[in-house]
């Protein structure tokens, strides 16, 4: 091999740390505090004190390869954790504080956490877990004091940083840890590189994703504790562009005034929190001025058409729907309306596209496989899972678990079942596991859940595979009325009717009070299916 | 070390040409031929003709690591050779066709280049150097026949793309090879890697640097032959941009109507170019539709700020300065405003940014170096040589030349002059080798030239050093007068006396008919100081 004379300059996190530092120090980091206080730092001052974090937590012994945990809502000192600790070779482990205490027990000692940086709001979650985490040897207490814990600010004022320098690191070595929130299972642990979180970042920057520059005001709604955010706080520093932090205030009225307040240009958070804003903004027409905003990205899940088109038409501001996993650092693909789709399509076609998941971002490849694992044509009709590769896609999961999502020829399976579109969009039809396999075919529980959920009596509606014995599977649909409303289920079958194939149309209709859900809000359809199991068994 | 869980997915051309027959298929790559016809083809027809190439140099011998030169000037067959022969794991070697033809031959033997794609055109200049390069077993025209040469288009319908598969590279191994048109000693290679390459490209397209995206029309001025054409095609491709190639008629006039016709959004080229194209717009006011223009990206050279002003005042295009060298593949510092430089200064503030040669890309480091060693504040008044280093840097020269270039700590010496403000804004006041040194102070010979230049009497003016027997150098001022016009030593003296301290001006004025030029246009001044090194000994 004839080898290129380029220098093997590594790409770290710390490059971003002092990138921010040399070029953007008097750049703004606000934060909105539990007290809805907004409280003004600039990266000169994050630089500074993660410096003295760094001394402070070598002081306490954490050596390189550590985890660090945080237990915190999106705020500066969350921001000086996530550029330095990488920087100083440790690991930044992020614990959802949406999940119950006994799974964050659980993530907690399974990455075997050393020292956990946590809010004071939320010690009251910590002692519901702490007793399951041997591991952790000093919690600090972020933004306050606690009898027997250590404190943040107290640590730092206390701190030497005269001395600290930040190490040179291999780019592959270890920078966050993030864990899935799966359905089934145990969650598993993706432990991004240094490399991983960079290119990701360079990439999330480019104007075809989300595009974050310099002169940008940047609002992560999404939290800090769900794959990176994005890796948002990265591409603000690595761009030089302010940063704004909600804290724990998600309502629509906070955000709204922070938007508002701090001129807010870039915000990216779950379709939840923007169907509430578009709400208000709909009651409430002028009273927002939301002029500064140029940009929302939402992912995490699926983006309805209806919002997209509302937030265009009536108020002007670009949604941009995007796609990704925790075990994809998370950016994977972006619903970007191509120039010549643009040009060529009406404005329902564009509406379509823009409604998708999209397609990859550059570097991440994209493909679909059926269970037989044949790969399948771009024909927009055939439905297989979907699977990705790229540098910042999992090669494998935290302590080995999980090897069956990863395939022999170098591919992660997304659990997505999807088609794919002849342009390369990808269009998510079901979780595989959720899929309904019925003589042979496969019968999206997605589309017929949106389907039956646009029926004016049902508030709720939860498809899911029950055994059969002729097809071996076929479709039931758990279905939970508005109250004082009804609909038989031949009614529903007919709503049906029109948009599916008479295969894909649910064998039996079941109402409930509620659907059962996870503690992260999601169908449990696993229950559903095992109360229901036997249903076409005579 | 703990390692992170990414997948080793390497950073190649080849994803990015991949990507472009993915994605982007039906984008359009126009081509304007010698007869100045306009010759459309799109990724996809790149892609299948690229593998015909491949298929077709395979079959001639071509081996992972061989050089593969190119004399040509901007068209799709030159994209063609910039995305495949990178992907075949050859080298694609860019013959600059403006140096003269024995230089041009020196380097194509130094990198035994083994195969040359030549334009018809350049025929005649090949023939001028061709005895000079045994290693060359194989020439190609591209756009012709020539007898006793290959056919590009013959070679191409008669290849067999149906076996080619494209290898799996290393990230590291080589892609390009550029080599340096240096003032001074022999022309040296800079050999390129893949993941140098791909860095370049995510970093230029990111939106405060090039922002090359998906709906843009790129237009690469900027020669295919001169350090990657500061990577534009691989930018484009990776973004499914439209390119525009202008051929070999880069005269206002062509230039301006393939812009109006092809509704360029984004152009790239030097100074002189665009100088040449601000007059043609102000002589002829409404002429010219640029509606569609957006962005004008000029490097290569200093750019006037009276450029930058004319045409955002006069013609409302944004011009942005950029610095690089071959030795940077080529993007070094970009001249962006930052956002609070931009809100808090006035216009004469904000051009005067505009005008310097900016401050680092993200993942490039800069500083500057006094002629001891010590490294130098950010004062905007101490001059030393800028030092910088980063992953598309070059860590040594092409068969280990020019050793004295690289710094024991890992630092590339750019050969240039600089100051840099508080900010971080590089401004070049000089190449190392002509800044005059006198009684330990340094001169800037660039910044007396200027203001020399703007008497108006004065054509031109080259200031350099000669010796001193007290001084150690004092500055020499070369002047070629303006026809019918004349000035005093002691006019020019005054001339200059109100922007420079005592000690810059120069001890002794020559008066020439010209100043002696290298090849390519630039001031020789080593012919300069050798023919006035006694002009101060007695």
């Amino acid at each position: 091999m004839l080898t290129g004379r380029m220098m093997d300059f590594p790409l770290t996190v710390t490059h971003i740390l002092e990138r921010a530092r040399t070029f953007f120090p008097n750049v703004e980091v606000v934060s909105r505090r539990a007290d809805r206080s907004l409280d003004r730092s600039t990266y000169g001052q994050v630089y500074a004190r993660g410096l003295r974090l760094v001394a402070a937590l070598r002081k306490l012994g954490v050596r390189p390869g550590d985890r660090i945990a945080t237990l915190s809502w999106n705020h500066a000192e969350h921001l000086e954790a996530y550029l330095t600790i990488p920087a100083m070779g440790a690991v930044m482990h992020t614990l959802n504080l949406r999940l119950a205490p006994s799974e964050i027990g659980y993530i907690a000692n399974h990455a075997q956490d050393r020292v956990l940086l946590v809010d004071k709001s939320l010690l009251p979650l910590y002692a519901k877990f702490k007793a399951d985490v041997p591991s952790l040897e000093h919690v600090i207490v972020v933004d306050g004091k606690e009898d027997g814990l250590l404190e943040y600010e107290k640590l730092l004022a206390e701190a030497d940083p005269a001395g600290v320098t930040l190490p040179a690191l291999d780019e592959n070595s270890a920078a966050m840890l993030c864990y899935t929130s799966g359905t089934t299972g145990s969650p598993k642990g993706v432990l991004y590189s240094h490399r991983s979180t960079v290119l990701h970042a360079l990439v999330a920057c480019m104007p075809d994703n989300l595009g974050i520059r310099g002169d940008d005001t940047v609002l992560p709604v999404v939290p800090m504790f769900h794959a990176a955010a994005w890796g948002l706080p990265y591409e603000a520093a690595i761009s030089g562009a302010k940063i704004v932090f909600p804290g724990p205030h998600l309502d629509p009225e906070s955000l709204l005034d922070l938007i508002e307040r701090e001129r807010v240009t870039f915000a990216g958070g779950v379709p939840t929190i923007w169907l509430g804003i578009l709400d208000r903004l709909d009651r409430e027409k002028g009273r927002w001025d939301l002029s500064a905003l140029r940009r929302m990205i939402v992912g995490g899940a699926a983006v309805p058409a209806s919002m997209i088109d509302g937030f265009a038409k009536r108020h002007g501001i670009e949604i941009i729907h995007a796609w990704g996993m925790t075990e994809m650092n998370p950016l994977g693909t972006v619903a970007r309306v191509k120039e010549q789709l643009q040009r060529e399509g009406d404005d329902e076609q564009r509406l379509g596209y823009r409604a998708t998941q999209g397609f990859a971002v550059p570097f991440v490849e994209q493909r679909h496989v059926s269970d037989e694992g044949d790969i399948l044509p771009w024909d927009n009709t055939s439905m297989g899972e979907l699977e990705v590769r790229g540098p910042w896609v999992a090669s494998s999961y935290y302590a080995d678990e999980g090897k069956d999502r990863f395939t022999k020829d170098g591919w992660f399976k997304t659990g997505d079942v999807v088609r794919i579109c002849g342009e390369g969009y990808v269009r998510i039809c079901d979780r595989s596991k959720d899929v309904i396999k019925s003589g042979g075919e496969w019968i999206s529980s997605v589309a017929l859940e949106n389907a039956l959920m646009a029926h004016p009596s049902v508030l709720e509606a939860a498809v899911f595979a029950a055994n059969h014995p002729k097809w071996s599977e076929r479709p039931v649909a758990a279905i939970v009325f508005r109250e004082g409303m009804r609909a038989s289920h031949e009614e529903l079958a007919a709503h049906l009717a029109s948009s599916f194939p008479k295969y894909w149309l649910p064998d039996a209709y079941v109402e409930l009070a509620q659907i059962p859900r996870t503690s992260t809000g999601k169908f449990l359809k696993t229950k559903l299916r095992a109360d229901y199991a036997g249903i076409f068994e005579k």
